[in-house]
């Protein structure tokens, strides 16, 4: 199953393409999708659309797994991660393809066994699993690629688990209308 | 000077298409893109561009104004709303239109001369200038005409804040950038 993970971001967006199935994975192509902080605000979402279409041109991939923004972590920078994020999630539904939100700790767990492993672990491991000297640079196509790995090796668990969530985010807001 | 106010949001992404120029306002359009929350995320994200794409294809706006979201204001509903934000600026930069952003103290200031007002002064303002007999409804679509008065009757002042704050954020991520 061919993956692209994206790790959302205005400044650097990572991107990673992974062939994989549970238990093993081949690393197809890593980078990131860069925009100026100078930049007009619609014009970077512009220039992040453009680069995710460009590489879903490139690979014929069938899931797009993006890391879910959580607003608690960081009241700095989270609207323009979430504005990222939506692009990735629009463009993904505009081609049909499935699509999965996967946290942190669900791709530490998923690459190294713990969901609370540090960087530096994830790092060795990606670089283990991919069969690579060193983890993919910079260190957000770095978080795109275990994205990819996290969805290829245990998408529908995670899946279900953010369907969950989901449907309970979508009651909450259903019990907020009423109101 | 058309204007489209944007109200984002992903249940109901409020907007209001107003000609005017300082002093004086006249509606053309209010409403609303609904999307329901069992739907896929970015199933509702397409949902939101089409609207918008729609809106533009009925009306030759010239200048998009988009409610400015906080981190701050609601934790619960920040992520959402931030990505229909972001589909709207994404839409207002693909047609090269002029894009700005108000906060909605900025928007209260500018119908009634006071940034804390109420909803229901708000309201009764936005009645008055349009000369209706009530407030568009419902009252996402009224805050989308609110924000488009406030960008047709000050523009260019609020545009010289944000543009200011904007820098300030670019200043913020790049010395992140280079730690």
């Amino acid at each position: 199953m061919l993956v692209l993970g994206v790790d959302p971001g205005l400044t650097r967006c990572g991107l990673g393409v992974v062939e994989g199935s549970p238990g093993r994975a081949h690393l197809v192509e890593a980078g990131v999708i860069r925009t100026p902080a100078g930049m007009e605000l619609g014009d970077r979402l512009v220039a992040i659309e453009a680069g995710l279409e460009e590489w879903l041109s490139r690979h014929q991939v069938e899931v797009v797994a993006v890391e879910r923004v959580f607003a608690q972590h960081n009241l700095m920078t989270v609207v323009g991660t979430a504005q990222a994020a939506g692009i990735a999630m629009l463009v993904a539904a505009r081609h049909h393809l499935r699509l999965d939100q996967h946290t942190p700790s669900e791709v530490k767990a998923a690459i190294t066994g713990s969901g609370r492993a540090d960087k530096a672990q994830v790092g060795t491991m990606v670089s283990r699993i991919l069969h690579l000297d060193a983890s993919p640079k910079p260190a957000d196509a770095a978080d795109a690629v275990a994205l990819a790995i996290c969805q290829a090796w245990r998408g529908a668990s995670s899946q279900r688990i953010a369907r969950a969530s989901l449907e309970w985010a979508g009651a909450t807001s259903a019990r907020k209308a009423l109101r």
